[in-house]
């Protein structure tokens, strides 16, 4: 299958509770009222298979590193197959909560995996599809941890050092491509980050 | 985690149906009786995660080739995490249904994934842990058929040219480690298949 992808891909990237998921959904269903054709998605998440990992993932007890690397990796190849390849293909609007770079962010800097082989590994499931645009939600754990439920789940639970790696990753990875990234501050007001998110996507002439 | 494993570990490859399961329970059952510390495993299987990437993996549908290779990839991780790599430093010997040498000829030959690819996965996967000994059950697909029930899964619903790659592959690595592999014909009685079993195994100073 080759990478002939004609559509735009945009992905929303951050640590937990930092709003990428309320703002991903706001953005595609104004998509949707603008009478654009876009799809939602999640990473892990959303195809049958997905599904199964994604509990198994958040709330499995002693899933080893290696397993949990692979799990992601398992499903964001099922998740490309099934959804964002064919709709790139023709030529529709993606919008994606997490992908790649929370692999590079989580395993990668979170758990000290080795990148280059991480880089391997989600080239392989995601037969070189990256994102045109992606948007990161950049705050710290503190100000993210006001916004934890009771239930926390295995993610959340990490500490704050995890934490703290994972969003100086996240940074880093933003630093190396200012043409994708699109840094957003989650205390900003939810209708004010709107706007700039949808300005962002529209500028990219859809 | 260092790889300084002490035990003894042996196993059991071949295509569907070629009584790896059968014979690898004989010789467990037969330690057993001789008194020595040994444990029986499946590859995919066994641990709470592997048992529901088992089920996905036989029974669902529309599965990539990729996330394929990546939920075999985390099987494995999770099965040496939790008891292979304990078990052998405890000085047990392993006996596992199934192991890396099935991703390498399944994934491997079968379906044309890169082999060097999947070598870098399994070393992450198995932290660079490999058998002592393995059995390969080597017979054509037609005899293996033969044994076939009517409720098929989902790999042995794959068509004959598949699996006489699986075979070629599988003779093949027998081939490159001549001192691992010990090659057997299933046709074979199953009690004299059981002694020759134990005797090569036996003859490791157990």
């Amino acid at each position: 299958m080759q990478n002939k992808k004609k559509g735009l891909f945009i992905t929303f990237e951050g640590i937990e509770k930092s709003g990428k998921t309320t703002q991903s959904r706001l953005l595609y269903d104004k998509l949707i009222a603008l009478g654009k054709d876009a799809i939602y998605l999640k990473d892990p998440g959303i195809t049958e298979l997905g599904e199964h990992i994604r509990k198994a993932l958040l709330f499995g007890k002693n899933i080893s590193v290696e397993a949990e690397v692979f799990l992601f990796a398992a499903c964001r190849a099922q998740l490309v197959n099934e959804y964002i390849f064919p709709a790139l293909k023709e030529d529709k609007i993606v919008i994606c909560d997490r992908f790649s770079d929370s692999t590079f962010a989580y395993q990668g800097y979170g758990r000290s995996v080795n990148l280059s082989f991480l880089k391997k590994i989600d080239e392989f499931a995601t037969k070189g599809i990256k994102p045109d645009l992606t948007f990161l939600f950049d705050f710290s754990f503190l100000e993210a941890s006001e916004r934890f439920s009771e239930d926390k789940d295995r993610m959340e639970n990490e500490n704050i050092n995890f934490h703290n790696r994972v969003r100086a990753g996240y940074l880093y990875l933003a630093s190396m491509e200012p043409n994708r990234f699109f840094l957003l501050h989650p205390k900003f007001d939810k209708d004010k980050l709107h706007k700039i998110v949808l300005q962002k996507v529209l500028e990219r002439n859809i």
